[in-house]
């Protein structure tokens, strides 16, 4: 094997033969701090950027409006003997974390750790770090329980002329049932496809989780494709496209909106779903989230859970829309931010009007800013709010308030 | 839109903004050749090493036996202006290509391109071309056609004590039909899992490409995790393990054929599955092969089509059951190894055993040796044999005789 493990720097993927660095990198240490490795004799430089370090804001200029990010922070590795670099990280708590190598500036991926997360067009390594049984990084990692089905899904959109493409969840148990499961639609953001919320928002891991251990419902998940223009994502789709952020033309909801029914009518008519608002939820991210808004007005009486996450729809133009979707009751309209993101001046002009106006929106405030890790856990607290009245069991006190 | 681009290359997943690199690499030329560029200003050399540039077979010393590998060429980037370096290819013919950049020796991810490859523990960039309508790299491509679901399933597996995942490949209609499909089970290697054919082996892609050309029957591809104690590859298992590659613990087949029948019979009750050995076939790679080879022996009526791809069982010790499975008259029993493969010898002693016992296996000999490329092929091939009596239409004469 020896032979082998030399030939992994200069194999292709055809004649991969093992990680073969020698390496183990993270690692995770008793006391939860991690360990990263790289191993570089020629390099002057070597540095780990991750969202394990401590972030600091950053305002971008959208032109139509700004949006304040979570730059990554960088710490040093040092060099040791056989051209070894060494980091070591603070203690961390529960979370999945993503990380890359900076190697005299050049980014460089971790060769000891397979794992690895596209985000748009930007790959990087990642880990799961459980502190302790049942906190927030439980409910992100594969544990020992059930496990649903997650299967990638086309369907026919006359309203779009074309087939497109979907991830679903079925949870534990669905195929064995003939029971009808209530349905959350859950829609991604701008420069996302079908596949973001499953990989990047570790959905099936969150359900499967949370439903294993009695505090969400077993429900169907629908992660629809939402843009437009996209039959599906990139490697599914004809044509190898690179994926892109927020454009005006991507952004528009319209089109998304004109076709849904094209998605409901599809999971409606395949999977055995339980009908009404109360068994029926939308909710997303970013674009997602402006998306499920507007889904929400468009059909007042389809939603009775609306979840907002770091997206909202304008209060201008749609007050007469609102009024209609809250003359309906629905059960839950829970908007969500971080409090160093961008679109909080949006959610709370909503949250605002919403009080005004008599309407009983909910408005949940986390630490930092536009960022997966708030996602996962909005989906985490809001899969525990949706199809049931009970308390909420995992929440978020585990997290760093390093943003606030 | 300029300022989000200049934050890229720190940016973590969470705040991934697009590629920024500003170029376009691979680029696929009109002549088919194809254009590599990096931008390093810093970097000595920059080469790119890949499965598109001649290879030399290598042969490694497994203790056991010997297995001769496809070493893969090395082309040097020449820089330019402001640190751009560019290598430009021969014409290339159709297939799915794999490649890595070496940056002063050191392997490196091209950053301008978000497809890649992860094949046991090494990760690659991959691109496909299509070098004309109707070749060999079209079936490996997403094309306008109607695509099948492809689905993760957990499957409850009583010999095992466990529950395992499986990866299920339904076709075009599947679930609009009360018809009963055919069944191909379709093993991985060693070091593989669960998502090596779909992912690597293109099963989707060829399947939908197949049967919207007509080549193939509509058939369900099933595609378990092969390694006994492995419950599911990594990012579904339970713990963030490296996969490895062959080792004798992980070859064993028995378990896999003790347990198999759970395999069977999770699919025969949830899927719309014609039965009968006409209906059902069985092929795998490498150590996959090796597993089909001897589950057909073990259900000699169970499996009317056996396809073994780079692995084959020992003739010694299973003349009987080799004697009991040809009495059964299975419709193709199809051999098919590189001729650059270690594993050529024992594909050859099995051949010419049947042909000395009068049992119609058939050989098939392609170029090159243990490597994806002829698996891809082998399954394009075998999926136009199996369920019907019909001409093979997709052969490959566009593959290159570098390695014959």
């Amino acid at each position: 094997m020896v032979a082998l493990a030399g030939m992994t720097l200069a194999a292709n993927a055809q004649q991969a033969l093992g990680p073969g660095t020698g390496l183990v990198s993270p690692e995770i240490n008793p006391d939860h701090s991690v360990t990263f490795r790289y191993v570089n004799p020629k390099a002057k430089t070597v540095q780990v950027t991750g969202d394990f370090l401590p972030t600091r804001p950053v305002e971008v200029d959208l032109g139509d409006r700004k949006m304040v990010y979570d730059a990554p922070g960088v710490a040093d590795l040092k060099e040791g003997r056989d051209g070894v670099w060494t980091y070591t990280s603070a203690p961390l708590k529960g979370e999945l974390y993503s990380y890359s190598f900076l190697v005299d500036g050049k980014k460089a991926m971790d060769p000891s750790n397979i794992y690895q997360n596209r985000d748009v067009a930007t790959w990087t390594n990642i880990f799961t770090l459980s502190a302790e049984p049942g906190d927030l990084g439980w409910y992100y990692q594969v544990n020992d329980v059930r496990h649903g089905t997650l299967s990638h899904v086309w369907y026919d959109s006359p309203t779009l002329s074309s087939y497109r493409r979907l991830t679903i969840y079925l949870p534990p148990g669905y195929e064995d049932s003939i029971d009808r499961y209530p349905v959350l639609y859950l829609l991604h953001g701008s420069g996302g496809d079908e596949d973001a919320w499953s990989d990047l928002g570790r959905t099936a891991q969150i359900m499967d989780n949370l439903i294993a251990e009695g505090y969400a419902k077993p429900m169907i998940v629908v992660m629809p494709n939402g843009v437009w223009f996209n039959q599906a994502a990139p490697g599914a789709a004809v044509n190898m496209f690179q994926p892109t952020m927020a454009n005006s033309r991507s952004q528009s909801t319209k089109e998304i909106e004109d076709s849904f029914t094209d998605v409901m009518n599809f999971v409606e008519k395949h999977y055995h779903v339980a009908k009404g608002s109360g068994n029926t939820a939308v909710a997303g991210l970013s674009m997602g989230g402006r998306q499920s808004g507007m889904l929400s007005l468009r059909h007042p009486r389809k939603f009775g859970y609306v979840g907002l996450f770091s997206g909202v729809p304008a209060v201008e133009g749609n007050e007469d829309a609102l009024a209609e979707l809250f003359a309906a009751k629905p059960k839950l309209y829970w908007i969500a931010c971080g409090k160093a993101d961008g679109v909080m001046a949006n959610s709370r002009k909503l949250k605002d009007y919403c009080d005004a106006m008599g309407y009983p929106a909910e408005l949940y405030e986390s630490a930092g800013g536009h960022i997966w890790r708030n996602w996962r856990l909005y989906l985490t607290i809001f899969a525990q709010r949706i199809f049931q009245e009970s308390a909420v069991h995992v929440t978020p006190t585990v997290l760093p308030d390093d943003a606030e």
